[in-house]
């Protein structure tokens, strides 16, 4: 049985908890929060600690606090000699560096309170101190997930930045559709089902091919109509957008 | 029975070929193209038509062709009396007055050639020239969809341009990703559960809510290591989705 310290309380912490939880031949030993107000997702009131020098020893504790944060934690947490892997897309390796042993455990999804997700489905970016800790660290992510990868710092950053374009910024693609969509008396469910399709697409076609609409058509009349009926800030994106487009496509407006 | 007259051989025709075939009550009669080599997803050769005016009279005739070309198909269209209805989300309902009964049966989605989609979960859009064309189409629609929407020009109109936000240019910004991974050597692959998940989380939480990310903490850190990592057209489109993210969650740069 591998014990595993969780750090911090909120959603990849508590699907962290869930996923190793239900894991065979793991189990969370402790799960630290500064207050105790948010550990309700720790079923079991003896595994919630609310100091930090109160943690046991473990095979590996995981660090899945804010970006800002983990430093601070670095700080504080006792060196037992377990592996100490952060969960962060953005922060470097070395952030750990004063500990023994120490690693990258970065689940590349987004995380909701009161959604749950199948966390086999989630890709989990690994990197670490030693070839013997990567391992490790192999070994209790193939527990929790099918898709496991070795990544390097440098390219874990490249990734947080391209989860920005696909998660961040298509949502809020959404967003500024579903505001259109109740300026005109339209209830955004209409555009759900083309959203998820949008998104299975790229499963079978790389986005390059699934390209679509009027940008990619060079349609100028269509393009000049839309843009009528825009104001400012939307009109910014729209053109934007589509000469990106128009020049990922070899179009130039 | 309702004979249903498909005209046009893309991908909108043949999902719509596919799914008026398997409905209950309703046949595709004849199916007209131009030319006869695109018309193979038509399997009885006795329905495949490439004369205009060898069609026969139905109850209702689908025009599922490019934009461009409704003006032209309604021109040479011969009037037998049925409701003559396009597909299309930009064009208005007016292309087709010349029609003693006429009609808009615009489904909202993305069809590909080889990748099945349930119509039934695709929305319809549904206009007509008159309260009883109206029903006529509901009962229609209603036989291939569980998702009729009675949409006027205008609204679809909006609703088209909405389309090309959620689907081509959330799309591209899958494409820009893909090819920022490509540079980085690593597999696109691992932003897929990730692009499955933003699209699915909006069908419990509106995209205003759903939204996270460096744009949203302000957390201009992170947004200026960002920055340094692109080249002046993805930092272009970095920005402007930044600012327009803050602007909407008033949080102004």
């Amino acid at each position: 049985m591998i014990n595993v310290v969780i750090i911090g309380a909120g959603n990849v912490a508590a699907h962290l908890y869930r996923s190793i939880s239900a894991a065979e031949d793991l189990q969370v030993s402790q799960v630290y929060n500064r207050t105790a107000e948010n550990l309700g997702f720790v079923r079991d009131f003896k595994k919630r600690c609310t100091d930090i020098n109160e943690l046991e020893k473990a095979e590996l504790f995981l660090i899945a606090v804010k970006d800002e944060a983990i430093e601070e934690i670095a700080d504080v947490l006792p060196d037992s000699g377990g592996v100490v892997a952060h969960t962060s897309g953005s922060q470097s390796l070395k952030t750990l560096s004063k500990f023994q042993n120490f690693g990258v455990f970065y689940p590349l999804q987004t995380f909701s309170k009161n959604k749950e997700v199948n966390f086999r489905e989630v890709p989990v970016c690994l990197e670490a101190s030693s070839d013997e800790n990567l391992e490790f660290l192999k070994e209790v992510a193939g527990k929790v997930s099918d898709k496991i990868f070795e990544v390097n710092s440098e390219q874990r950053k490249a990734l947080h930045l391209s989860a920005v374009f696909v998660n961040n910024f298509s949502n809020h693609l959404y967003a500024l559709a579903a505001e259109y969509c109740k300026e005109n008396g339209l209830p955004f469910k209409i555009l759900q089902p083309l959203i998820k399709e949008t998104a299975a697409k790229i499963e079978t076609l790389p986005p390059y091919s699934a390209q679509t609409g009027p940008a990619l058509r060079n349609d100028q009349k269509t393009i000049a109509e839309h843009l009528k009926m825009l104001n400012k800030d939307q009109k910014n994106i729209y053109s934007i957008l589509t000469q990106s487009i128009q020049k990922l496509h070899g179009k130039e407006l």
